[in-house]
């Protein structure tokens, strides 16, 4: 039913000239582009999504009219910003042209807690001072669902990362596979600090 | 005496084909290339640097022997990595041939204090987390020897830069100008943290 590119950067060495260049090869029109916003959770664990296209089709006469139609994506978990869905000759029909393509171009949307960096997670975790001293337990909750609990005994200082292998986007046509999380702190210090607190960081820590 | 490209970049658009391509006019031989590492106090105050070559140079009657000779090249405040310095037809002379330019392109050597960013300097200090509550001065001596003293009495956080204007490097063409100074902060945290310490920053903290 539809074709995928799965290299999500654009660098798919197979595409023919015509669609390397968006010129259409005689007697076609060229390819209709849409972007497909996916989540985070759609591009790790993958989903149906459901498209409405609008396009002119023609009956036995040779006229055409506007219908609808829906048009049905699967994610794969592995998926990237970039990736190409190709729908053949979903475009008009039009008399003596061959109908255009219609490509659908993922894209990532932000997602509240993680960012994407290849195969791999970050989480950002804003904690204290004390935290970063005393100890501090991440808690999290995957693409998947699933609860995450991760206890850092550790000094966290600035440069600090938790680096947590396989908990990261799967790798696409190895699902068994993920890449990694990583958890990076950023340190809320006070913004200011009084006598005793400045006389007892010198006490604890020394100079 | 010399000509010199004050574009860093490499992007000199006025620069001929022949020169862009590195392809010599017809009889004339391709330019000869050499490194020229300059310290960061010869690109901030200028300073006369002297290299010695080695080239063929002709008699009257054709023949030809090797001859070493002095170039001078005067640095000037604001030169950058890539600056390049033409002294035309220095290269070695033979018959009927257009002897060579030789040409030095200006390279930058590391610093122990100082890392240049375009027209700004910046400089990293290492302190204690003692010394991020607290407060600290920055001591330092600029690229032209003057001491710079800088009473810092903010909270030092991570991200924290203290931004010092007119204490950049030079601006080219205009000696009066000079881009920033931003210093940075290395916080050194404990690697270990004991119960009282723990216990100390809670109680002057909070959690």
């Amino acid at each position: 039913m539809f074709s995928s590119n799965i290299n999500g950067d654009d660098n798919d060495v197979f595409r023919s000239f015509e669609q390397r260049f968006g010129v259409s090869a005689p007697g076609k029109d060229p390819a209709i582009k849409h972007t497909l916003p996916c989540s985070l959770e759609e591009l790790y664990q993958g989903a149906t999504k459901r498209v409405k296209i609008t396009r002119e089709v023609a009956d036995r006469s040779g006229l055409t009219r506007k219908t609808e139609e829906i048009l049905t994506i699967d994610t794969k978990p592995g998926w990237k910003k970039g990736t190409k869905i190709t729908f053949e000759e979903k475009g008009n029909q039009r008399p003596n042209v061959t109908p255009a393509d219609v490509v659908f171009i993922v894209d990532e949307k932000p997602h509240s807690e993680f960012t994407r960096d290849g195969n791999d997670l970050i989480v950002t975790r804003r904690i204290s001072v004390t935290e970063a001293f005393t100890g501090y337990t991440v808690h999290l909750i995957t693409l998947d669902g699933r609860n995450l609990t991760l206890p850092i005994n550790d000094v966290i200082h600035p440069n600090y990362q938790k680096v947590v292998p396989n908990e990261g986007m799967p790798i696409l046509g190895d699902p068994t596979k993920r890449g990694i999380l990583k958890i990076k702190f950023d340190i809320r210090f006070p913004a200011r600090v009084n006598a005793e607190q400045k006389a007892g960081m010198r006490r604890l820590f020394g100079p």
